[in-house]
């Protein structure tokens, strides 16, 4: 079903009259989506890496996987702590290739996503015991403007033996007197630039999730004691929720088993299967003219230079500033190509650049979230090629009419 | 590939020469799983649903999906929070048709396994603000014997808000000082027995993981405010890591949604997407001759029913009591058919009955985990059929020993 080329119908869309109906992308409607709504607001908030799907749909046979009803039921898997050998192996065999991230000496644990990781880290990095129960043994921190969920899941999960205590900076004078962990990003969400850890502790966790060629140039393989990888961000399966930590410390690395274990008994065995397959796919097409990295690094690339160039050419509004760099995976300096634009509202009375996108149709995930000034918004440029037009056009209207 | 029938090769299976290799059933070995390991411990450990793959391997082809690359790549699932409808839809028709639980005015939340579910349930249950953080605002229990992950996840998932307090039994009289959340097992794990809550109060946690017609005999559809199900122990596809809660309040239903989504956001879609098929098979072989339900109980039937006897010829040994009872879905009286022996060891000298198991060859759950006493452990009769009949060669030899 072709649903006109903006929207796609699957095996477990809704069904009605026998038939699975078309999920269409946002403001597009009716039985085939053929129909764009007016007025109709565009969500730019979330990072649903979408924009990989074309290249999927392209290779859909080659990446396609058989799940028979008797495959792999138990809980066992190849490896100990319900973790797929043959998947470990590929995952080093894609960070050799890629040259991001060094494999050697480090233990892989599985995560139902880098989501549940994250939590994973900080319990495994978290002092064994807390004496005094009305003080955190563990300050969680990170720099300003820092991935929200950061602070969201680290305040859920509040543990007796750490607390989220926000902007890094504000702790680096007394960085030697309490227990921190800190979550480092890089290039970071929302802005894409490259970050060190600003405390200097020893329990930093390195969020690496956008360090692939279509994000970011690679400078050399990242060497830290504690990284962390998503499916979602390199492959664009965000649906199957699976992600990856590269451990050196093997204490680290069996308390991460013990959260997830305690979490979810391992994460699911049929996303093993298909994450294998996908990861072999992008292995085979690696430096031919299939090359998903590629294909992802064009994509951004194009989109960053259309938005950036719109941007500049206003008074109102400003993006960060990214530059091109020398990437050793394509051998060549590369421009930017960032998965978010980080939106700054430059006027005197736009105080709040969320709301001001908002009343021009625009729905985007202002500065507040990510620990910064409400001047500042996210824009997700990395959804469906739809979805970026749309976005093109709403701010195209929004610049038009100040 | 055959693996002798002590093994399977599956597609993710570890590969040598290009070939993946079987993975044998404990204690057979060899390339082709033919060989038998003399004085191998036999593992009766765990609660590895494997005796129902016979059936999923005689309906293969009916329950398989095609899972191609560019499917459903996106964070969105046809519902809101990540829920899928059709999978919805098809939890509702299962309760509905076998009977064991009301679904009408419930929502239904999903997550990575019951396992993830329990504590997101915990999380959802527990007071809102606690203002002493050295006094737990909500106290966890169940009564003794519980399933061992209740006690080890509360106390890994150390909330300021709640705290693990074990047996329910013992704060009988102290109900109505504080806010208790109580798990209720039923049937029950290790034991089978049915249960009710002993505390009687508002958060009650239902785990009717085992109210299905293999294990158990459905008496009438159970219509508690708070009830988990799992996808492991219903069709034996444990390692898909998926399960359900029925939930009558929305704001509880919220803040499950909440706790799963900053866990995990959401449940593998690539799961969702198997388990939909799984469960339209089972649907549409109810009440024929293919009915997995009738597979599974004959199964555990006959097996509890060797076992049992088997244990009832010893003085050492003895087992929980089991009565037969009428079943709705069945429309007979039926035989008990549980999950797990619960073993008493009856000789003053065998106060650790793990221990005497062990030194038979058998690796079965003492009953400390269970916050039981050490005189009985607990044995896993659902794993594979040699399992079970190394159990039984093994269990006749301790007996023949004493």
């Amino acid at each position: 079903m072709s649903c006109s080329g903006h929207g796609r119908a699957f095996l477990d869309s809704v069904v009605v009259n026998g038939v699975p109906m078309c999920e269409c992308n946002t403001c597009y409607s009716g039985p085939d989506c053929s129909v764009l709504l007016p007025d109709c607001p565009i969500d730019v908030y979330s990072g649903d890496p979408v924009f990989l799907e074309p290249y999927w749909r392209k290779h859909a046979a080659s990446s396609a996987v058989l799940l028979s009803g008797w495959h792999r039921m138990t809980y066992e898997q190849t490896g100990k702590h319900h973790i797929s050998l043959e998947l470990e192996k590929c995952i080093r065999l894609l960070h050799d290739s890629v040259g991001n991230a060094v494999t050697k000496d480090r233990f892989i644990a599985f995560g139902t996503g880098a989501t549940q990781l994250m939590n994973a880290l900080v319990y495994a990095l978290s002092p064994d015991a807390a004496n005094n129960l009305s003080v955190p043994a563990a300050r969680v921190v990170a720099a300003v403007p820092y991935y929200a969920v950061f602070k969201t899941q680290t305040e859920m999960f509040d543990f007796r033996a750490n607390k989220w205590e926000g902007s890094a900076s504000d702790w680096k004078n007394s960085s030697n007197k309490y227990d921190f962990i800190e979550f480092v990003t890089s290039p970071n969400n929302p802005d894409g630039l490259f970050q060190q850890s600003v405390l200097g502790g020893a329990s930093v966790i390195y969020d690496l999730c956008y360090y692939w060629p279509h994000y970011s140039a690679i400078l050399s393989p990242a060497d830290e004691d504690v990284m962390l990888f998503s499916m979602s961000k390199m492959s664009g399966h965000a649906s199957s929720r699976f992600g990856w930590a590269l451990l050196k410390d093997e204490k680290i690395f069996r308390k991460v088993l013990y959260y997830v274990n305690q979490n979810v008994i391992g994460t699911s065995g049929d996303t093993h299967l298909r994450m294998l397959k996908i990861i072999k796919t992008i292995l085979s097409g690696m430096r031919t003219k299939e090359d998903m990295f590629e294909f992802g690094y064009e994509t951004m690339r194009e989109r960053w230079k259309r938005f950036n160039e719109l941007i500049s050419s206003s008074e109102i509004f400003s993006l960060q500033k990214l530059a091109p760099h020398n990437c050793t995976y394509f051998k060549k300096a590369k421009d930017p190509s960032p998965a978010y634009g980080w939106l700054k509202c430059e006027m005197e009375e736009d105080r709040d650049c969320e709301d001001v996108l908002k009343r021009g149709g625009i729905i985007s995930q202002g500065g507040i979230n990510f620990g910064a000034d409400r001047r500042y918004t996210r824009l997700s440029i990395m959804k469906t090629q739809d979805d970026f037009e749309l976005l093109m056009k709403k701010m195209e209207a929004i610049i038009s009419l100040k």
